[in-house]
């Protein structure tokens, strides 16, 4: 089937992008003497886990957990702080495989530890330390952080994996040397707090640092054990506005119909709205990053003078610049948009359809929700 | 099951609110005088539908039309312009249903007669028009409003059922007395264009309108119809802060679990992110307007002091005032939130618990996605 022939509005993916993408970055973090530990949670659909490669993936809800789990990855990590309520199910699953979790609460560390004596079973567990993002993990300068790394290394069902870290603060920087600013902090953070660790006494294996502005940036990750990009595998203007990749390296798109042509008030509108597209605004930290997504025809061609300035359910409404011509559209034409942010685009489609150029070779269908119901 | 049971993150429906706003939409238009069509795309569950009532239901995709069909609604409108691609599932489903079309372009009315003649078939169709929210719809001043009743007057597969328009630019009000203006607007537009149109002797029967700020506020509705509120069975904050309904009104909710306390940097971190909530800013023409969602406890009782400020994929950050307390909130604890916009919050989960008080008495699951794949 050509994209051409795919019923608007739907997620495409470009596999030959997406093969670019795994393999750049899997060569750099080997070359910089890291395992590659794949956020799934961009894509949530075991094909393209299998091109992503690593030594394991990273997960970011049990949902995704137990599709992998039946898919045949058996060495995951969940990496969202792990709720209480969550732990009999955490363990269920940790029974058949490697399920790593992740703490930063002291009482949360003796539930988890209390359960899994109760099982009679071994966890997995990662020590999330804030390196600057502020939003999960403890303060590293904090004595809460010492705490925590002697707890974990003296509770007898845990089995403490290191450190772990993400560095999401990279995703409001501007360019790439601030990037690297922001990937040099994420991994000093971590390793000096290793470092303090182990001179106390303390045993440190694991450091895990992961955000794909960084780890697309970095160049040097002495200390590190571990690299858990994720949305490096599509990409979207967000990392190609920071700069992170370029803009041909964005594999995800949402192809989309004219449904309305409106020249007496210089207006079109799309069958790709916010539940098709997410309502992500995107890097609005940049005075130039205004829309809703980047719009071309289907073979990538920009359409200048469009702007996708407004999102209702199943509408986009385009905005033709002033004295800029609509490009010939007319209701039935195709366009293709470049999404915002395409985590949460693909998130939105119960099936991703895989092209290689304007040919549609699979079907992938995204793992969905939190919970089995 | 109590709510306190559901596993986080999850949507929860208060069924006590939502037949209220139910038995209110249906007693004002019956009051009114106009017959209830309402939008389903809000909840797009069959059981919800079927306490709206009405005459008929509104959908915006074809996925809806074939869910609600095989539960029963067999006369369905289908408000979004349609996509020339779909002409053939739309005529296939309108084979054992009235399912009624909605056009506004010359060239697609022709090619829908045209692929309803070729098949034998009549399909209704309404003519969208542009009360001045120019999304979709023709301007009801210019040449092209004549010329496409002329076409639906003259067109010998197509059913001509009317005018229909939306004001959706209801929800950039500030308060009720400007929703008033608006709805003022809605129904005069549509009103006079038909009375012009039948003084040129075409026949228009129908006049449909609906917002759920305008049905909720406007008291005079001669000449319309029909209405098509969708929002009202849920409300939101963006409703209740433009004032369409109060607070109480509200029947949405995400329950979610606090999985991170940092009295350090004052925030905690919530189980619920982007996914949970959608990323929708809610009416952010409002100057009070600024954060993601409303915190309570299960019982609904205001968090004071702690603000939703920040959504990541499965995380949301909650930012404390400074020198507010943090309710004695513990990782673990659960909090209610009331979204921004609950269509996009509803579309988001597989499952919706619906409750009687703190009870969860059914689970419903809401249509996803546009195609049969």
């Amino acid at each position: 089937m050509h994209i051409a022939e795919v019923p608007t509005p739907a997620a495409v993916v470009d596999l030959d992008v997406v093969e670019g993408n795994c393999q750049r970055m899997s060569t750099r973090l080997a070359a910089l003497g890291v395992e590659l530990r794949p956020h799934v949670k961009t894509h949530k659909c075991v094909e393209l886990a299998r091109l992503q490669g690593g030594h394991g993936i990273t997960v970011s809800t049990l949902a995704e957990a137990r599709a992998f789990f039946e898919a045949g990855f058996h060495d995951q990590l969940l990496a969202v702080p792990l709720a209480p309520h969550r732990i009999p199910e955490a363990l269920s699953l940790g029974e058949d495989m490697k399920l790593s979790l992740l703490v930063d609460d002291a009482r949360v560390v003796s539930r988890l530890d209390g359960a899994a004596r109760a099982r009679g079973q071994r966890v997995p567990v990662w020590l999330k330390v804030d390196c600057g993002y502020h939003r999960s993990g403890v303060d590293p300068e904090s004595p809460a952080a010492v705490a925590l790394v002697r707890q974990l290394n003296e509770t007898a069902s845990l089995e403490f994996q290191g450190l772990l870290t993400h560095a999401g603060h990279s995703y409001d920087c501007v360019e790439r040397s601030e990037i690297a600013r922001v990937a040099a902090q994420e991994v000093s953070v971590t390793t000096a707090l290793a470092e303090r660790m182990r001179a106390l006494g303390f045993g440190v294996s694991g450091v895990s640092v992961g955000s794909t502005p960084t780890l697309s940036v970095v160049e040097d990750l002495t200390g590190v054990t571990e690299g858990r990009p994720g949305n490096y595998v599509f990409h979207d203007l967000h990392q190609a506005s920071i700069g992170t990749c370029r803009l041909q390296d964005v594999a995800l798109s949402v192809l989309s119909t004219v449904i309305g042509v409106y020249e007496d008030r210089q207006s079109l509108v799309l069958d790709a709205g916010a539940l098709a597209l997410s309502k992500d605004a995107g890097p609005t930290h940049l005075d130039a990053f205004r829309d809703y997504g980047r719009l071309s025809d289907l073979e990538g061609q920009p359409l200048a003078g469009l702007r996708l300035v407004g999102l209702s359910q199943e509408h986009g409404k385009i905005r033709v610049a002033p004295g800029a011509p609509a490009h010939g559209l007319q209701v039935g034409d195709q366009v293709r948009i470049l999404p915002n942010h395409s985590c949460l685009v693909a998130a939105q489609h119960p099936v991703l359809f895989v092209a290689r150029g304007q040919q549609v070779v699979d079907r992938w269908r995204p793992v969905r929700g939190w919970s089995l119901h």
